[in-house]
């Protein structure tokens, strides 16, 4: 029977728990520093039994599921301790962080630094659920630092969730990229959350007219504070980046709308709407 | 029989033919300066057959589903043709432009101010669907201005779509909430997908990353620029407003940002996290 142990038991650590359990009759150990979580996560049967870092030296896998910052410092730990065949892979919204908290590690080929862009609004244990992975995309970088067995079997893992793998060069080219299109837009969503609560004094009518397309793009107004902090944090520079264009177009549109340009307003729209199509994967030549 | 006439055969124009057709045996004629719409919809069986305007004598209900911009004159060009038992109204998504243009008709009871809150990013006859509007709600304006018998049948059409009937006393005030919680969004939207387009050299990365929350916060931006230009233009003071509010709180995200004050980005989002409970209808005292 493999084990696995899994650091952290919210959203993502959950979910990948009770994914492996089932799809790979795996042994799940839950490690979390919020006895709150590894109770919950045990009467939810997300885990098999809670544990510490002291089991680390007879798991197979180890999954490190805690906020960014955090993650660093204790796949270091983690790496101290691992048996000779160990796998260990964090699926934090960052990379080069810990790719650089690592680099020089004598086990740093155990480790995979992957992405599995997967997520929902809600967190902690309860929030974890089955399919979250299915049909999303798992980024893998710097394959060539890791062990390639080690990598054949972080591969097999998110396969088996009926994932894609996808390789990129580098941590920091993932993280640039992480940035544009997935950071900025909780910040967007968030801001935009902030905006209506604000200017809207009475939120009876937030409540009514949030079927106007309102409730989806706030939903990521919903994301876990505890988790985004840190993210928004270690990949300041590149979200700096592109907030700055955020807002450049966003004054481009209100000077547009303020000298009365419906033409400007109609091709900005329509030149947008390409947006359709790179969604659905189709290429313009 | 019933005999309706929908003006616009759009997602909205479109997918009122159908629940109409559905759950009141009515006919519905269709008029729509689009030759392809008419055929399409005719084809779909949205409408029983495509006619013009010399038909609104015989109307029971005539329902205007087209551009808000074209909306003021195509009422009034209506109301001059109805009947003494007319119910008159429109759904587009601003009510004062359309208010003003009608306030002295002698037809002007016929009419309701109204705005069925629903939607998606699809437009034509194609995207018309069922249950478009089940469970969303339905703005009425200055019902006073209405007949009162207008006023029931116009809720009672709404209320047999499971929709919710709410009262506002003006036009301009549904303008106003509706900018701050529904256009803005769909600026926010569009900036968005605007912005990453532009940053984002490689649309495989959008197409690969798009799981992480993208795709909800952008997908207004897949919406009709036909349908929105002109409803932007119309309520421009409004939305000016609250765009400006909405590039304060991004710029004073970037100053936090710039400075690394990671207690101010996680104080904000706590206090955002509350759209969560507004949006589910949970009030705070």
């Amino acid at each position: 029977m493999k084990k696995i142990a899994v650091i952290g038991l919210g959203l993502i650590g959950g979910s990948l728990a009770l994914e492996l359990k089932k799809n790979s009759w795996a042994t799940i150990y839950g490690i979390d520093k919020n006895e709150e979580h590894l109770k919950k996560a045990l009467e939810l049967g997300i885990i098999f039994q809670k544990a510490d870092l002291s089991i680390i030296p007879e798991m197979d896998v180890v999954i490190i599921a805690v906020p960014v910052n955090v993650i660093p410092q204790i796949t270091i730990e983690v790496l101290n301790l691992i048996n000779e065949n160990a796998l260990v892979f964090d699926v934090g919204s960052t990379k080069l962080a810990v790719c650089d908290a690592i680099k020089d590690h004598k086990n740093r080929e155990h480790f995979v630094a992957l992405h599995p862009i997967a997520g929902t609004e809600f967190s902690g244990p309860e929030a974890a659920i089955y399919d979250l992975f299915t049909g999303k995309v798992n980024i893998i970088c710097e394959r060539e630092r890791s062990n390639p067995v080690m990598v054949d079997r972080a591969m097999a893992i998110f396969e088996n969730l009926k994932m894609k793998n996808v390789f990129m060069d580098s941590a920091s080219q993932h993280d640039t990229h992480i940035a544009y299109v997935s950071h900025l837009s909780h910040i967007s969503s968030f801001m935009l959350g902030k905006t209506v609560l604000e200017i809207e004094k009475d939120e009876k009518n937030i409540f009514n007219m949030a079927g106007s397309g309102f409730a989806s793009t706030v939903r990521l107004a919903k994301s876990n504070p505890e988790t985004w902090t840190p993210i928004f944090m270690q990949n300041r520079d590149n979200l700096l980046k592109s907030l700055e264009e955020y807002i450049k177009n966003l004054n481009q549109f209100k000077d547009i709308l303020t000298r009365k340009s419906a033409d400007d307003v109609l091709n900005i729209m329509e030149n947008t709407n390409r947006i359709k199509d790179v969604l659905a994967g189709i290429k313009h030549e």
